[in-house]
């Protein structure tokens, strides 16, 4: 117990977990190492920066370094990147302004998150092509759109990016979530979107049905959408000018990449900790991986799926920020389950909200054993007769034979993303669809029908079993 | 069988029992007898009537008398008051315009509902005091105020009630959920209001940490009130001019007395039908009563709570509606249970959501057996950093030995409404304080911050246990 509990990245998994550990047990020494300036910040809200509705970059900022040091007793260096570990040892090899050192460890957490995947397209190095996985990203990409980068007093710099000559137009390759969010942002900006889907639907992991709603919404904004289209590569003379896919050539001032988020597991990989078979790392129930004394948590590690039992990785913050903290508890003596996940994911696409949880994909719940049978309904948000009711489309899937709950999806202008916390929760209850039928969820006028459209989605289901 | 099936009340259990019967056994009789004008009305929305936000009565109704007869070839009559049931002869006796008669039946719902409570309060007989239990009354409060009660097309009289002189205040006596929602409705419309609630607090139902936000807010918006204060008489000449409590006098021109429901259970009780302990027509889980061709449903029913598994009498539209659609269901030949209920509501009180499920109260938890434990959290609606977030209050409730998640009330400006659903749904998988923390409930940084503000309830109420 002489030596530190480590962590390697300091986002969401790590000081979550460099916290909770620091609380629980504060006479014990923990040091955390992030490759970057910046520590605990919002990922999720860089599309609301670049749009301006978040002012700076450190507003996404929870805990700023000074206080993880100061007020949290946490051996905190940013700007220092671990290059390997020696489990044998029991250290690690870190790479700092200082040069390179060793660290000896008791116990080492490995939260090094992901990446954005840069796919091996032409004109990927280009000027204006973008990828959005972190802060400095979203300050260039404000910038090439010759939008204020307000520096504030803590860590951030003005984004010295070139700047795009009076910007038109933009192309978006990706329909998911980042692609999907940044719509909304550059269209608020006034820019022309056009936005490139190698798949027949944007926003994969929602269902087609979910995804056929939200599409439509995108061309009434003004979005010009390429769906079952592959771009074959960004083309122009050191800025990108145009998007080549198949026949099409479109002309663009900016290229937004967002296909995808890797996993950064090599670190762990080079130094023999397994990976599963999502590629990320495999962990047991309480985020140990192959060696006892290392840990993974957050956007690199798998996670059990409540609906399949089979390890999973679906790469979001709850999953990383509750790992985290169960993993300081673990280390701080009082062993404590990372939790198992549902893919619950909401994102707000224009003026409407996006929510899905559990299992949808018809492949993938088969690949589980089931035989998915599913319903889609349209409902009003509020009673009838009180106004400013929207239509909530529920898609609900369930398994032919158990009667198992799956799976939902659900889109509209108001009372989604919330309302896909009664499914979540059913899941995790591995409720029937006849039980989720009988909930008594809230009837208020002015915010639900007398049968929440959960219900009435549960209601139909149930007459197909 | 050649009997039809017939059902006493026009309202949510009696027409959603007739409809579902209908539709499942279309071969089969069912009539239905109304004692008013009005069927299968939405009662919940008649303050939004008063306050304008609902412009005609009959956009309350969901379905007209006409299309349940000529579409849905249900046999209803309006204006057919039931008045005594003949369980040997198994028969009832009904006063119709044309005069009394009797009607067999092979079986028989009573859906009577329950009628807002008349205290024995001097003054109650005076122009211009009101309740507010159904379409009469809420044209007549409208047509009181000097505003205007539009005649539309179907059954729909204009009221001929009185008007009062420049009305400039009004007094609610009782502060529930009818009560809370007039307050705005009349506010709306200009008016001082005073409430008067015996009770230290408002909204009794939601616990006292749910009230008191409530009650800063009411105040906020120019409500006066009386709280810990009996009224002792309404007084005036002819009409009410004074409300008197205590050493209390206020003059009003209208008073609303909101104090609570009583149910119509003396047809079925004359008849011999058993009342259980709260006083509602006791039922098993189809919706039977002690007579097997006698079933019992809505308001005037009581039914099974999730969380004490005892009888229980919370009368609110999802249970009457659930129970009567199972009842019909049952009728017709497939014997479906009329579910539990959790007591789950929402209310509206001006800009404020707040909402409620389960146990919260100290003395009915203990009552039932439990010991019971809460926190008062609050959190934000959204992430830290997404402009436009809310506060959010939790009150969670569990028992201490078992961990077990009791209720929960919320109040807040957004997000409150329908997030309540998700702790309802963990009472009917009878979830402890560790599962709910363990949930896997979206995030998005427009509609909740990484921990969802149930989670950080549970969290920290699980931190106490």
């Amino acid at each position: 117990m002489s030596e530190p509990v480590v962590v390697v990245g300091g986002d969401a998994a790590g000081m979550s977990a460099a916290s909770k550990f620091k609380r629980d047990a504060p006479d014990r020494e923990v040091v955390v190492f992030e490759k970057g300036d910046w520590v605990s910040y919002g990922a999720c809200g860089l599309p609301y920066y670049v749009k301006g509705e978040v002012e700076t970059l450190a507003d996404l900022v929870s805990v700023t370094p000074e206080s993880f040091i100061e007020e949290r007793g946490i051996d905190l260096r940013t700007n220092h990147e671990v290059t390997a570990i020696d489990r044998d040892a029991m250290t690690i090899t870190v790479e700092g302004p200082d040069g390179e050192f060793e660290q000896a460890y008791s116990d080492l957490l490995v939260a090094t998150g992901a990446r954005a995947v840069e796919p091996p397209l032409d004109g990927m190095d280009l000027e204006g092509v973008f990828t959005l996985h972190n802060m400095g990203e979203a300050a260039d990409v404000r910038q090439y759109l010759g939008l204020e980068t307000p520096t504030v007093d803590y860590g951030e710099a003005a984004s010295e990016y070139a700047e795009a000559e009076d910007p038109d137009a933009v192309g978006i390759i990706g329909g998911g979530y980042v692609g999907v969010e940044m719509a909304e942002a550059f269209a608020h900006h006034g820019l022309d979107v056009h936005m490139f889907e190698m798949l027949p639907h944007t926003l994969q992991p929602f269902g087609a049905e979910a995804a056929a709603t939200v599409e439509d919404h995108l061309r009434d904004q003004g979005v010009t959408l390429h769906l079952d289209t592959s771009v074959d590569g960004m083309h122009g003379d050191d800025r990108v000018e145009r998007i080549a896919a198949g026949d099409e050539d479109v002309p663009v001032d900016l290229a937004l990449v967002g296909v995808g988020v890797a996993t950064y597991a090599e670190l762990a990989a080079d130094a023999g900790i397994e990976l599963g078979p999502t590629g990320a790392i495999a962990t047991d129930e309480y985020g140990r991986t192959n060696d006892e004394h290392v840990y993974a948590a957050g956007d690199n590690a798998e996670a059990t799926h409540v609906v399949t039992g089979e390890p999973d990785h679906v790469p979001l913050a709850l999953t990383a920020n509750r790992a985290g903290r169960a993993i300081g508890m673990t280390l701080a003596g009082d062993p404590t389950p990372v939790g198992e996940i549902a893919g619950t994911a909401a994102v707000k696409a224009f003026d409407l909200e996006v929510a899905r949880t559990g299992v949808i994909d018809e492949d993938q719940a088969e690949e589980a054993g089931f035989d998915p049978v599913s319903v889609t309904i349209t409902a009003q948000s509020r009673a009838h007769y009180y106004p400013g009711g929207e239509e909530v489309q529920i898609t609900l899937v369930a398994d032919r034979e158990s009667e198992r709950v799956l799976g939902a999806s659900m889109v509209g202008r108001e009372g989604v993303a919330k309302r896909i916390d009664t499914v979540a929760t059913a899941l995790h209850a591995e409720m029937t669809v006849e039980q989720l039928s009988y909930l008594d969820l809230a009837y208020a006028p002015p915010f639900s029908p007398v049968w929440d459209p959960v219900l009435t989605a549960a209601k139909v289901l149930d007459g197909k079993l």
